[in-house]
């Protein structure tokens, strides 16, 4: 049996509602709720609830979660697999995140996965976490994001091994790898050769937003594709509808999207650890930032386009607007399930079947 | 008929002795030179000679060129398919190259493409060249590189459409789009779409090398694919062997790699457009430059390490070692039809005998 194969089969025990290809919503902060998440879910992917703005309303987005999953399990015959497990997974920040409210959720919802990314302490945080979690929860698999190689080879030194690792290339939005980031076309391979005889499942992340870039991932090695910015443009995003608005209209993800810190600091985000910085949508901001205007008049200006609302956004705008270089490829906001059909008819048509299983 | 198998009958009909898929060797100066380039068509892909240092030398390699395809015509049927015309590219850096020679090369021989790379005057050169060398030789089809999706819009408008657009990932070794480029993953796709209705075969290039990429740039919309780092690390390169040892030895393509115009100026290279910088293997040049030693002084260690040869390159070397993030990819030195066979064959494995075709 192929590597392929066997990995596809133990994801297919630990996720049994999730079909061939597997498809994951990413935790995006605030953005991916739980409609998002359990949409993804209710239509054969895997959502992820994203970091909230404090740990403690994570529990709160997991209590609508496993009301949602509830009704969906009275209503019709969704999870029926799967009954012991919230059928969703959580993302935490962990510079940011409280590690003892996370656990305090997981061990009482018991999501099927965390996802745990951006680390201060490197490889001994993640080895913390996923302790701390999976004492918690034995049904909560651990999903560790990564950039680089050198983070990839590391997981493997580390006591506690993740069930997924997920590869982000430099295309993804929000934060990711900053001065030694690149794309998924030679990451991937290079971090799925490196990991070849760690029997762990890779996923990845950045740059897909259709079935092309999820056949082109699976053909580059990954077991599973994660969509972020896509689902931005999704009817159940937790996202305001000038942000949204953003998402559809921009093109040119290389020369629209740019990663900067410009605006954490114009919204108050402070701490993220050194190796990363976020990709946005660039907007008068950055462009004013660029031409040498001050901070301070920038902040003030950020904080009048805060009140505008959605005008607040869009290419006369000023707020944040983080997205991956992906959003030419986006020119509509469909629900979630459609999205998610969408991706796995087209990645069936490239490849077949079988898919990547058959390599 | 679809798009895609309109586009394969008609690559085809161009270039009959090409085999599915269609697989190119880089026009990498000086380094791709007649051996490389005519074995690669030999092997049932399309090989391209490099720009030379002197317009002029380029003549003296397909004088070369011509006398291999001979030598192949008669002692094989190697290119029967194709008297008329030599099955062989020829690639220009148009900033540099001298048109009115690369025209009576053009006419003499008669390669069956031309590839046209950073230009001084942008779309204006393309067309001037382009209409130049059609005047010259019918035969001769034009190719057309580029990094940025407005450069590929760009192509739309001139006066002189051309016959294939290869698009650039950022992933590339050597020159290619500095501030505005992006990693194929989103880029390819994006680009894609914009041209889907010219009806111009889309060829990707940029991290490819083996397979796998080979692969994912077919699921996210290329016609046919390029490779040129893989290509440094064949028994026909025109390569010294301390840089191609680099090719081999070097991991980790992300962190290794950067696009720097450090060792132009140490090469007394100067004059590259400005939107242009190469992307090279990390070597004490560079870090050297990096922690503040003076231009002046690398300059006497670079022209120390040129006179110590093959010792010269290596992480204790100093001498330019251009490269794409795909090096951490290529482990060994191959004969250049086993890369191209071995890169039809992992894809046909992944995507089927029809491949994209079928899309």
């Amino acid at each position: 049996m192929s590597k392929a194969l066997r990995l596809a089969m133990s994801l297919s025990r630990s996720y049994p509602w999730v079909a061939n290809p597997f498809i994951v919503s990413a935790p995006m902060r605030v953005m991916s709720g739980p409609a998002l998440a359990v949409a993804v879910s209710r239509a054969g992917g895997l959502g992820f609830l994203g970091p909230a703005v404090k740990t403690q309303d994570m529990l709160v987005d997991l209590e609508k979660v496993s009301t949602l999953v509830e009704e969906a399990r009275k209503s019709s015959s969704a999870f029926s697999s799967s009954t012991n497990v919230l059928p969703i997974g959580v993302g935490f920040q962990l510079w940011s995140d409280d590690l003892a409210t996370a656990v305090s959720g997981i061990q009482k919802y018991k999501p099927c996965a965390a996802w745990l990314f951006a680390p201060k302490g490197g490889q001994e945080d993640y080895d913390h976490w996923s302790r701390s979690i999976r004492d918690a929860s034995s049904q909560t698999q651990i999903w560790i994001q990564i950039g680089t190689l050198a983070e990839a080879k590391g997981l493997l030194k580390g006591s506690e091994r993740p069930d997924v690792i997920v590869v982000q290339g430099s295309e993804a939005g929000g934060h990711g790898r900053h001065k030694d980031g690149l794309g998924l076309m030679t990451l991937l391979p290079e971090v799925v050769d490196a990991l070849a005889g760690s029997q762990i499942p890779i996923f990845a992340a950045g740059g897909i937003a259709d079935g092309r870039g999820a056949a082109a991932a699976r053909c580059l090695g990954a077991d599973g594709v994660v969509l972020g910015t896509r689902f931005l443009a999704s009817e159940e995003a937790r996202i305001s509808r000038g942000y949204q608005g953003e998402i559809v209209r921009a093109t040119d993800g290389a020369a629209s999207t740019t990663r900067t810190l410009l605006y954490n600091h114009l919204r108050g985000t402070m701490g993220w650890p050194e190796p990363y910085m976020p990709r946005t949508i660039i907007n008068k901001s950055f462009i004013e930032h660029q031409a040498g205007r001050s901070f301070d008049e920038l902040k003030v200006e950020h904080d009048q386009a805060l009140k505008a609302g959605d005008a607040g956004w869009g290419p006369e705008g000023r707020l944040a607007t983080y997205a991956g270089a992906s959003i030419g490829l986006i020119h509509n906001v469909k629900d979630a399930a459609t999205i998610v059909h969408d991706v796995r008819e087209q990645v069936l048509e490239r490849l077949g079947p079988e898919g990547r299983s058959k390599i």
